[in-house]
């Protein structure tokens, strides 16, 4: 876990007010239940505001980015360009299409990348341990298999503690806190990008019962990201048409694409990642965007499909098999009666609670994980070494537990098999035998499932058979997530739920006569409903991974059932994560108990106010005493006939006026002429951790005394509520809007213009609630 | 046509200052002409506020709903609720669900009727006319056919235009409005769900080139709409709980959910109809909304599989082929090289002219039609019968142009066609022969389509059969939609673009090899998305119509060629529509000369203020005066310490607050206690047109001079902006939080609190072009 690497980064380079009331996680925890609140703390960091009356206007411990862009940057962006090149405004649209259609290309890329070397990777460790094991030779067999599993672990590991330790676990959880406007660090740098990559193929490789998907989705982010912020900088490599996207909107609409590009690599599934990025990543939505992003996910499945075409010839090693369609069901037949549907729903409510109950150990597990990699890297790659021991001790050790079947006669495929992957594995058996529990341990996780699902194969796979693998695969899956590898969720879920469901099938065989395959599928769906929550998205991508229409109302019948279930105990498990990495998450509704507030409860001062013409020193001295990102402007006589709100500035802005030194002896209104000596990309935002800083700044003590004129940089709409305005309906606004500022100002006449400014933070329950502990948090 | 009737009803019941304002459509045309704009006006009334002086605050001449529901009522409701009954709560709860299922349900039973009705109907009709014709009495046969087109059509125009004008056409351009928050007249009413449903049957069955899933669309919304108002009071058909949905968001939520069942239950895609409800028919989208639409869906599909497999045993009369799948072209083989892709993407491109050329016929077929069914019932059964007449004239005649095909040899069914469907119609052919223009022409809609669709048949139609059939159903599917019957617009748009397709697969059979099936499906998709514009709904609905997961890249690739080219022309058919019947409907995104402007400019005065304790009489003659929905509520000295914006107060809570009749001699503060002589539900929204009315009040000269103490009843929260606020931030504020008023207060101190109200008509182009000429409309 790479959290607390992360969180040091960014508290030392910002010097935030809010660091005093940093407070340890045990600190937390006693704090809350002193209150008797049933409030679980996050696992890392937390920001209760116990010094109260300190401001966190605008704190960026993260980075909190806005929706609502059309502020001063992106006007003058156009005016700039519309005044200078007319003919862009033509490519600024062209190149939304061009990104999309690279973004597509590159998470296609890398996805096609991705399955061809885990295939021959792993192909070549299974081969390998496959000889040795026909030639008796068990326990070099044995040796070998660790070992390469180890080697690989290792080598993720260290990747990931020693690069990017931003690319441990899925990703997902970060993505989509990422488009709903928190920009944690270093999450979507090159070199997380990089390990996400390589980590993800030799995590997968090395047997763990680890997804790609995540890791995926992660991927086609960090691609959608580089790409908007013009490259990167830091690796020269920069492209000067790619520094167009410079506002918060262009580029998470971006990153949305990104996201479902990833879901489309993973499973070629276009459709099913279009709506993943809908249901689950994204949190603000536009039908232009859906267009976007479904045009991303296209240009992925040709992709893929083109070079599956190409693999069919043999030129691709070891893969070469399967089309666009991983886990093909469709040869089954579907008919199901009133007995079948009765087994569906109970598969579906066992599943769901199965599903909840995975989420709570995953979140207890990452809990006890984080005290671990805390302590260093090297204690990070000890824990990847163990899991890696151990998944491999399971996976070679548990075959020895069954005996051997004899091979059924009227196969179409040999048995026992002799390629690496296949449904007859015969591991320590003699010919004509094969070892039921080794075609699923010995297998990647791909092979694994597809055998799980392979269909009119009542009798494959034993009773004790699936009861073992379910026990291993559900624990490994559990203890494998948290470690310092690139690690998906869907896999081993899948896996899981796949065992599960012909589990059932097999004890359902007298009162069900639907196939053990189509169980399966029921199975994993149950599992995919507990534990991620969504439904329409997953239903889709099952249907994309499996191809079976006929089954749908069965399998929408099981996703909503398990989802019910599991809804009861928890939450999904990426919100979970969400928040046990205490980001602060903006919510679509408002919580309950925001409606026995009113704004005017949760700001906190002092505020710090500008006047619309300033003095210097003035505003060095607030941008050096805080850490707010936003700040409002008043004018006062003689610029208007009574104080009035002007407007809000950004912190990034002022920099960028400081920096160019229009400063005026006497305080007078320069207008917009001061804004003719900047490009507009100077104003637009730069990538993350990349723009002017407070320390570039070189004012000396006499332009301290000078004054400058901020309106030309002024949003001088800011969104505003009245202080007595509930605090529930100030949220929606807040949310709805993409907010990160929102100006408070007073209900009656003859005070200041403006109250207070509300962010993020102080809607999140830990502040409110902080506030006012006598209100319990409403489930 | 009925906009102008129901049009006539809502202006009659409503005493709308705005209606000095309305002019009709040529006055319109000359208004905008005149000041060398490009706008063209709505076909039936239009709104522009030519006596701009008059204040149009909250004006109903379509009763507009608001997103933002936590008004009082509902406060007020929950109050009411937890205090007297607590266990209700979860009754609530419960209810949301039990309503999905109903409407799932009672969705699903009308689909599944309007199936057996259909086919029986029609086949019935097929199945004389081909025996006729066996026999060689051909005039029979047409006199028969055209008899029975006839009679049918006759009783579908006659219940449209004597019951229920508002149930013809498609009724998704209504929904949709409705979904955006306009509540145009009748259309959600018990009589237009009765006409939908009997009207769609009569019209499909009657050989018009319509099809069933517009009207289904709307049937399920009426059905929703029908369960949440409680039933109908006028029919004697109420039940105490379905009371409990009294409020907008709730009543909307349920009407999306609806859509999607009408969408599940015509085309048997339960996926597609939750992605047609996200992506073309909500305004508002929340993720709770995704699961209960999902499980609406669900039910669907259950209910029609399982009466699907009821009618295989035979018991459905001619209803009994086909399962789920309603097209299915799995059995052919996919696969596709370069030339087959760059064949594909000049269908898509050809395919989006056509699709824009569509839209603009229809346009311009809708405005030639109003004319006709402005002149009363009898015209617009005349229309209808006329159409009817041609529509059977080219079906009768059109396949006599073509010679007879000898049977192929090496086929499975039998040939020619003996039952009612089928590839192979006889018609004037002799034995062993088939007339293939009679095979599409002479079967209902859903076989013609099936026949195109059909795979592994290149050679089965001609091309000159093709070029004919295609011809006449693009007409026929032009000039029908518009006359008084219940009339989809995907039926027709498929059947001509997959003749489109199997045309331009035989036209580049030299060049590409994909089946001609799979042709047709890619000229139904090119077709489909260059009329609707749609993207992932379209292509998941494609995808559950014919089962063909394999098609899917190219499907997708088909689709955003096609709605690119057709956007380069014109808008969606169903936003056109919208537009045309001049409801007025809320972009997602501002206008871009909204920009220019400020809040200020487009608010039109007097304005209307009560105050905290108002007098009897003002207050009536307020209500009597104007027709505003929403007042602005100041307290004044001694109520506070200086003026200030109390709230904002409902033109039904004040008649519901005026009727109880608590009135006090003196100006005072009274508070919550009134609050206790009402029932919650009496300050709950009632159904369309059923709420008290200002008639209902009997107020005595005495009670006229006394006062009351409106503070229980106001909305203290209201969204408020600055004057000086950009009126493109406003509009973006005013549609995400789904407001109908919106407070505009002063910038700067010492004026009063309040400087007017923004409605939904302040944001509609024609208002604001109205008052700044000099504005050019952008595209």
């Amino acid at each position: 876990m790479d959290q607390e690497d992360s969180l040091k980064h960014y508290n030392d380079d910002t010097n935030d007010i809010e660091n005093e009331g940093l407070i340890d996680g045990k600190e937390i925890e006693r704090y809350w239940s002193e209150r008797n609140l049933s409030y679980k703390g996050p696992l890392l960091t937390k920001r209760v505001n116990t010094t109260s009356q300190i401001a966190i206007v605008g704190s960026n411990v993260c980075p909190i980015e806005s929706l609502d862009y059309e502020i001063i940057e992106n006007e003058l962006f156009k005016q700039d360009w519309r005044s200078r090149k007319k003919v862009q405004i033509f490519q600024y649209v062209f190149l939304k299409w061009a990104f999309a259609l690279l973004i597509g290309l590159g998470t296609g890329l890398v996805g096609f990348f991705n399955n061809i070397a885990v295939e021959n990777i792993a192909g070549f460790k299974l081969m390998l341990t496959t000889n040795l094991m026909s030639r008796q030779e068990y326990f070099k067999a044995f040796l070998a298999y660790t070992g390469c599993n180890l080697g690989l672990a290792t080598a993720a590991a260290a990747l990931c503690a020693f690069i990017a330790p931003a690319a441990a676990g899925s990703g997902i959880p970060e993505v989509k806190a990422y488009l709903n406007g928190i920009d944690a660090y270093a999450i979507l740098a090159p070199s997380t990008l990089f390990v996400k990559i390589f980590g993800s193929i030799l995590g997968v490789s090395a047997g763990f019962v680890v997804g790609k998907e995540g890791p995926m989705v992660h991927t086609g982010a960090c691609i959608a990201s580089l790409l908007g912020q013009g490259g990167s900088r830091k690796y020269h490599l920069t492209w000067k048409w790619l520094r167009y996207f410079k506002n918060d909107r262009d580029r998470r609409d971006l990153i949305t694409c990104g996201a479902a590009a990833g879901v489309a690599a993973a499973f070629r599934a276009p459709v099913g990642g279009v709506l993943f990025a809908l249901e689950e990543a994204a949190s603000w939505w536009r039908s232009a965007l859906l267009w976007r992003t479904f045009f991303t996910t296209a240009v992925v499945a040709i992709v893929l499909r083109t070079f599956i075409e190409y693999c069919r010839t043999g030129t691709c090693g070891l893969f070469g098999e399967g089309g666009l369609i991983m886990y093909d069901v469709s040869s089954a037949t579907v008919s199901y009666r009133t007995a079948d549907i009765l087994a569906v729903l109970l598969l579906g409510v066992i599943g769901g609670i199965f599903g909840s109950l995975y989420n709570f150990l995953v979140d207890k597990v990452l809990r006890t994980y984080s005290i671990i990699n805390e302590s260093g890297a090297a204690f990070k790659i000890l824990l990847v070494i163990s899991i890696s021991l151990l998944t491999s001790c399971c996976s070679f050790g548990l075959p020895w537990l069954v005996g051997c079947i004899k091979c059924p006669s009227n196969l179409s495929v040999s048995c026992p098999t002799i390629d690496e992957s296949g449904n007859f594995k015969s591991f320590q058996c003699q010919s004509g035998h094969y070892n039921d529990l080794a075609s699923l341990f010995l297998n990647t996780n791909d092979d694994a499932i597809r055998n799980l699902f392979s269909t009119s194969t009542e009798k494959e796979f034993r009773i004790s058979t699936l009861f073992i693998f379910f026990a291993a695969v559900y624990c490994l899956g559990i203890i494998t997530y948290g470690i310092a590898i690139p690690s998906g969720l869907f896999i081993p879920v899948i896996l899981a739920g796949a065992c599960y469901g012909r589990l059932v099938g097999r004890l359902f065989s007298s009162i069900s006569k639907l196939d053990m395959g189509l169980f399966a599928l029921l199975g994993a769906a149950s599992f995919l409903g507990g534990t991620m929550r969504m439904t329409v998205s997953l239903c889709v991508i099952l249907l994309e991974l499996t191809n079976d229409l006929l089954l749908l109302p069965l399998v929408m019948l099981v996703l909503l059932v398990s989802k019910t279930v599991a809804d009861c105990f928890n939450k999904g498990v990426y919100d979970q994560i969400v928040k046990l990495k205490g980001l602060p998450y903006m919510e679509a509704h408002a919580e309950p108990y925001m409606k026995q507030l009113v704004a005017r409860d949760v700001i906190s001062g002092p505020l710090i106010i500008f006047s619309g013409v300033e003095k210097v020193g003035t505003i060095i001295h607030a941008l050096r005493m805080t850490a707010h990102n936003g700040f409002p402007v008043i004018d006062e006589p003689p610029f208007s006939d009574a104080p009035e709100l002007c407007g809000l500035v950004l912190r990034s802005h002022l920099l960028v006026l400081l920096k160019g030194k229009n400063f005026s002896r006497n305080r007078v209104l320069i207008g917009e002429e001061i804004l003719q000596k900047f490009y507009a990309f100077e104003f637009s935002k730069a990538g993350s951790g990349k723009g002017l800083k407070f320390e570039d700044l070189d004012i000396d003590e006499d332009e301290m005394e000078m004054y400058i004129d901020l309106h030309p940089i002024i949003n001088a709409s800011p969104y505003t509520v009245v202080e007595t305005m509930s605090l529930a309906r100030a949220a929606i606004l807040f949310r709805q809007l993409g907010l990160r500022h929102m100006c408070v100002v007073p209900k009656s006449q003859g005070r200041p213009p403006i109250v207070g400014i509300l962010t993020r933070h102080d809607f999140m329950p830990e502040h409110v609630l902080g506030l006012y502990p006598h209100i319990k948090p409403h489930k």
